[in-house]
């Protein structure tokens, strides 16, 4: 029972049921674990939330 | 300081108290380790956003 | 599908399996969620990758 | 900067080259964020460590 | 790419800028990554949904 | 009581000990919450594990 756990910046709907089906099917064909064993959590963060090289990304893309 | 995280959809405050009260209450039974030091982190999510076998649970539960 | 993640010092396999069992079943009873669905990971940690209060558990438990 | 964490069993190093490549790749052309930005980490666990329906995988796989 | 992920009750964009910022810092220094490998996830929390000794925060705080 | 999980590559006991230190010290200073309220949860990874831009860490570093 994989949990595949994805931290992202909001994001519509169609790519997030995109992004379920694709990765779900993508890793069962690499592990050959059936994909009605996957889980799939995508935790949307606000760009406030995010840091790189210890900036906010929503000041890193204004 | 054993950390407890539970991914789940969007619940109800009076579920929540529960959780927190009997998930700790259970884990400091069975490890004999202290109430006060447990930390239960409730990480509610929207359907659109869990994936199970490689459907949006929004979708599997229309 | 709730995944619950535990973040512990390490720890025998009779109490891993106490804990998977006795969480699920309080959480499904809380929730009413039944139990096959639900995922519990747990993640031992070394009492050197643990900080409480910005010192290591490995030098506070000496 | 996206993050995709794996929770799973064991697993040979050939498998998780190929999650790591497989992943981002399908991650990148279904988001339409470039390759090098993301990050993959795979946490990969004892059967011991990994609880389904209120039972240890090591019990289930017996 | 180290990533730190930090679990928090709701808090101010200047507070998270500064994290970001200070945090990054340290760890680069501490541990000789250059900063701009550095990813942070600050995961804001309701005080619903943190529990602290069996109890809600929101609850110990009023 | 906040929770800082660093994600990060094999790293000395000098250099986690100085990490629980200083980004406690640090993340309690910006957020005004007192250090013995943070948890600090350091996750050592082999480099087989950790992808960046699709690539294993131990196929970049050769």
């Amino acid at each position: 029972m994989p949990v595949i756990t994805i931290d992202i910046s909001i994001t519509s709907k169609e790519i997030k049921a995109a992004l379920v089906k694709e990765l779900t099917a993508k890793a069962s064909e690499v592990t050959q674990i059936p994909e009605e064993k996957f889980i799939v959590l995508i935790n949307e963060m606000e760009r406030d939330n995010i840091g790189v090289g210890g900036k906010l990304l929503s000041e890193i893309m204004k």
